[in-house]
């Protein structure tokens, strides 16, 4: 944690005209973004070529300028990728630092280059163009997790296990129907990121400092060139939203929520007293102390992160809270938790996706934690509803019976047909059958019910949607 | 914050049949929800209907007692409105508190109401139901604001005030252009509002308690019949999900950081220093001490409730946080979160929607404010680069005039072309025009720029967009 | 969600002098704050007796006065109480209220009461005050469980269960160990509200509007007797700082995280899978359609809870982020959270307090629950370190005996000393006394380790010092 | 982003017996946290050199081996400073990294550290040692920033500017009394930093994986040895615990909230339209395109700044809520927070602690803006009432009064005394001294009041409390 507050020999020399005294050294490094910014090093050169190109074309540039910037780009953009480029602090950003450097290499022309522009409209376009394409990576990522998802559920649709509410045994449910359930919570996810995606994918270039530049620039063009679907509509509002972060790291938090739920679901189910499914060991890790441990550390991990994801969240509302138009200082704080946002989810969204297809289910352990806790209770009240018992009666004749089994720490088809009957005697020999886990799933035969045949109707339909995108 | 262990009498009446011992009084009052998910009752009463009406389609309920669970439940409608509704702890929600009294209206037929549905369905429908409206009226409102804020627009295309970054004075902008900025803010809340109504609609009833039911529902009828876009696709994580009171809170919790933002410039503009905008009276409050105070108190409490909305966003991701599957206690913590902040927005909108028509901007102290910080030193570099400098030498070659005139302590524009020409030679009479607040905004003449001609084309494609919606 | 705009007749006639028009009807409702700030109406009434007493020793009041002001005031807090005041939106807060209700009783007096005073020092009152008093409760009702916890520790000094890492077995503990684990949570907890209490026990009063006032107050007095430490010491600030709403809602925040953490546990406790302990029927609720259920609903929904009182934080820091100096009306928004807040955890703390004591634990099952995923494993690795081996080694040694155990699903105790004497020569007879249980926990014999005798110091050391609070 | 899922050749080499095949490469890549726990081997070393100690004190390893120890984690220490050390990625953590090598180093006796402990109280031992020494850090700071503020003060006790609220002009108060404010914020920082460092000052070493360790250690003894207050209590909580972290970071969020509270002031105070301060060229920057900008980039970026850290804190929260005891995976995630909110206050304090002496005031600008507004007007109230009427009435009279001078544009002590009489016959000609600012200002002469002769005192009284520390 320690710098100087010597003062270097050449800061400011890019906007310091009007200044009578150079920056404060520690100021300079306090205030410098290129050690984050220089993520979109990439970015930054395509939306140049893009600029270059079209002041070319309305007759700022010569054809000769551009040439040169072109090729003295591509040699930025070469010293950049082999690690050769020289990044100064004094040059605060990856926009200065760039700039000059071309300046160094090309000369007069290179000074050209910002004509009509200004940071605050480069900075909007090159952390959209960056960030378009880290959504598009995570949007991929999703569908490759949900395929994996899918295909383990269209392998599971009559495997049993009790589902739970309250963490209680509730009701028989297919191990493919609780994975379709984990299905539909990234369906969402993948089509909020795509409204996200969409809604920022408007250019900024030419919004200049705040109020539009008076050289005459054509918008279209260098929106269209960047791959955006047209210019954005207002300047003030192009250098002064961060919209797009917000919602950004508002659907990543929604995402890694629902993967915390996986996450606490696979914790709970290798767990050695519910034993339900098996991580195979190049998931897991062991213990510095304890020889004989095996960790599901990949679903912590991925649940923990949850944590740091709704705090980038949180940091941008905070950040953009009140703050006056146009631009401010405060948004240079934007880029850090985007950055790791975007990386924490596509390693995240990757992590359950390697381990995901690779699950060992046990169906004999979940079978039989099926048979606890009187998970057929519903389907008795159900049987003596069709019997002509209103359903408040008939939940109450069953609390009975289940506080007899409690009592006598026995299940309810163990119970002989006589002292069912003595709970009521409209039960009958059949009431055997929907006591049974497997009468108990086929018979919620309907759209999202749990029955076998509706579980891999509905996997080949998640299929469809995903094939179709 | 007193209340007694007590054992109500009728405690857990209504599912306690396997209970040995009645509920605590302390946890009865604790654990239940009546008091603000009644909020809902017309919802649940609707979908009530709904179901009812399908489990006659189906032949589970017959046409009478259809009949007596249509004219009951309509009955209990008005004792709700009429406030004649005795709402009791011991049935611990809106749910149970209607289908109780329902049944002793109707007798044995309310006790069949509940057949083939749960309570954990029956709120995530209910709540689908109640936020969907809420959100319609919250984008009506959004659009009676950005009415509002267009067409003072449109009346202001050409008033110039300082455009301003860093809260200093950057170059001069319209009015107009400003306002609009606001604008295309709104435009994109108004359409996460949409997506998220949209994404949002499909109805979690025939999920019963987390798999669905053994009757031969018709869930295509129920959600047809409450408006739906058709039904969820799986049980489990229709009674798990709570992405939609998420999801709005998101949106919610940008758009107040947006109205934080325009109060924040109002609160700012209204200061004395500034004075850039009146407040009518009407819409301020005075001190209880100083006897001068006219307080811009709508805008400032605005910008403190993006405080309680940011605060319900993180809730609800707390909350959802690593919950296993499928319905859980914990879910209850939903509604108060997501009823507090419609209100919230919709007020806040609603505040905005009336004042900032009633503005009365001041064009004289904009003016002259414009006239300070050298707002049109950029137009002289742009001069200069037309003039054949590179961008970067303009640049400099204007930051140290405008240091000459910080030292002088006068403007760009009282320096004598003589003393412009020193600074580079290249400068000719002509220039006057490119220093002039008028020649300024004018010369940014392109899509989203500050010319006045530009705003006003704005203005009406800004319109023609509200109109067709 | 509706209102009107019309006005009211007598909106701010106590401020209005300079007013041209009457406040907008709807602006009334949106920023008054009566409904919820007469909660604190009682230490309102408290603040203007001391503030009145002091006005009268100083000569700013007479005798008379204070007799009337007394008089009138008592009469106030009897209405209040006995629900018979009658409430005014134009009265704006809880202090306009009182005061104008108080001069229609006395007349002339009542006027005099607000003398160097302002709501804004009033106000930062009457909050520390009931806070103060909110804190204190709950810092009585964390020592009631504190002592339930502790007493259930000390009863359970030898019960084993297994202690978990990653929610898998990692080496055997004694129930009271883990509870007092708990305690350990609570007793930071219960410091840090005291520091929190400690720092806000300062009393504004007399800093008025934020400058102080012309009168010669004495603000000793007036602190001395509401029982503050003193008065603050900066006028400014004292009208500007709402610090102790934040460090309250943060120290509630991690108090609700630990809550939050034991109720997990309990959650996971009671499951049919583990079924370590049994929360009796009074603490729990059932299902409306599964008659089966019983469901922890207070652990779950004390867990829930955790998320409002994390908004709140959120919502507060939010609130408060970058306003000048001094009072803002944004300031109104620190109420309700902190009202909530307290309710939240004063609730939470007290269901825990009830329930817990009440715990059933089953030492059986979580016997056979240690004796499953080789507890014992890091006995044996100490066991070959006492013998000569580096631990390290030992530990490699052990991980291969835990592979081979896991081939033959059996446990490392039902191998044979030959095999065991396989994995390393120098294991002897004695090794299986290290893989009991009990010589396992005996075997952590030190400050803070789970050795039964260990526990049993600790839990009476936890109760000495919670006596001498 | 990019990575591959190949396996290195001795994955899981320290803790693999009992797995069966090694870790993917991925997962290795995305669990292991060697990248920034490296942060504090200094700490981690410290910690070993102390336990090595302390387990030949108690006769675990001879004098021998200690030797050894000390020897190679020297050796060790240097490489890692020198920059030499190789961090394999595969040894996961700095713990495995410096243990690995050590053995590398000395044999045999590296491998019998580990003897007795944990990576799970290791770690918790590191972060702490390394927490402490950052909030000490932080605390120095805040103590020279503190004395900035207070010396700046002192020099100015009766520089009068306008007080605000709700940014209106309210009355007048003196810049000093302005800047002790901010003290005020500051010193409660202090002290709550105090408060956490005392609190979280207890050594978490010998609670090994979760239930304590068989070998005889010395817990008093590391404790002493590496300056804690002494061992902490319970060995569950002792893993368990992220306490610490975040209390941390919720004093460095409200630290935060003041920094931001005082940036805004300045920003405001910097802009053309209020011109009270100057912030020197070196603290501040330009513009890449407006030659005339001079941005307040300090308080800006760390106004900005305060986002982080609140989202540091949420994300703390959210990673703590609901896990159950002891150690989990998750927690890896409580550094990288830690590390940036520490580093982050400390650069904010930093630059403001060299920034505040800096400034410069403008008293015939602050006193300008003090005389609009009608500052004096609460003095003109007070007046009367001292003439003998009730507060009410007389602030009815001023409020009447105002509205008049608002009417014609013009100040109170503009007004004759005729007029003046004309809204109060009691109003003398003595009326102009409080109307005067020093009138005004002098007349607040109490315990925190804005009186001169009060600032000066409260100043030095400030810096007797910081010289006390």
């Amino acid at each position: 944690m320690s710098s100087t507050n010597k003062t270097s020999e050449n800061t400011s020399d890019l906007w310091g005209g009007r200044f009578s005294e150079a920056t404060d050294a520690f100021v300079q490094r306090f205030t410098a973004s290129h050690e984050f910014d220089r993520k979109f090093a990439a970015e930054d050169i395509q939306g140049s070529l893009a600029h270059a190109a079209m002041l070319t074309h309305v007759g700022v540039l010569t054809e000769e300028e551009h040439t040169l910037i072109k090729d003295g780009l591509a040699q930025v953009a070469l010293e950049i990728q082999e690690g050769r480029f020289e990044w100064r602090v004094e040059r605060e950003d990856v926009h200065m630092n760039i700039e000059a450097r071309l300046t160094e290499i090309i000369g007069e022309a290179g000074k050209k280059l910002h004509t009509g522009r200004s940071r605050n409209d480069q900075v909007a376009t090159d952390i959209r163009l960056w960030l378009r394409s880290a959504i598009s990576q995570v949007m991929d990522e999703l569908t490759r997790l949900q395929r994996g998802i899918i295909t383990l559920a269209a392998a599971n649709t009559d495997t049993i296990l009790p589902g739970f509410t309250h963490l209680q045994v509730a009701q028989p449910v297919t191990f493919g129907h609780h994975l379709l359930a984990w299905n539909e919570m990234l369906e969402r996810d993948w089509s909020r990121f795509r409204d996200c995606r969409q809604r920022m994918n408007l250019c900024p270039l030419g919004s200049a400092a705040l109020a539009g530049t008076t050289f005459p620039i054509d918008r279209d063009m260098t929106a269209r060139s960047l791959g955006f679907d047209g210019p954005t509509r207002n300047s003030l509002d192009s250098v002064a939203d961060r919209d797009f972060a917000i919602e950004f790291s508002a659907a990543s938090a929604l995402l890694m929520t629902h993967l915390s739920r996986m996450a606490e679901e696979l914790i709970i189910w290798t767990s050695a007293q519910f034993n339900f499914v098996d991580i195979p060991d190049r998931f897991c890790t062991g213990s510095s102390i304890m020889p004989q441990k095996k960790n599901p550390d990949v679903p912590e991990l991925v649940r923990g992160k949850t944590g740091r994801v709704n705090g980038h969240l949180m940091g941008l509302l905070t950040l953009m809270k009140s703050q006056p138009l146009a631009y401010n200082k405060d948004n240079q704080e934007d880029k850090e938790p985007i950055f790791d946002c975007a990386q924490t989810i596509l390693d995240s969204v990757r992590a359950f996706a390697d381990m995901i297809p690779a699950l060992k289910p046990k169906p004999e352990h979940m079978r039989r934690a099926a048979l606890m806790g009187f998970a057929t209770a519903t389907d008795l009240a159900d049987y003596l509803v069709r019997a002509g018992l209103p359903f408040r009666d008939a939940h109450e004749v069953v609390g009975k019976a289940v506080a007899h089994c409690v009592a006598l720490n026995c299940n309810l088809e163990e119970l002989s047909l006589e002292v069912l009957q003595g709970f009521h005697h409209r039960i009958e020999a059949d009431v055997f059958e929907v006591l049974s886990l497997e009468g108990s799933v086929a018979a919620r035969d309907h759209i999202g019910g749990t029955a076998p045949k509706q579980v891999a109707t509905a996997a080949v339909s998640a299929l469809d949607r995903i094939d179709a995108r």
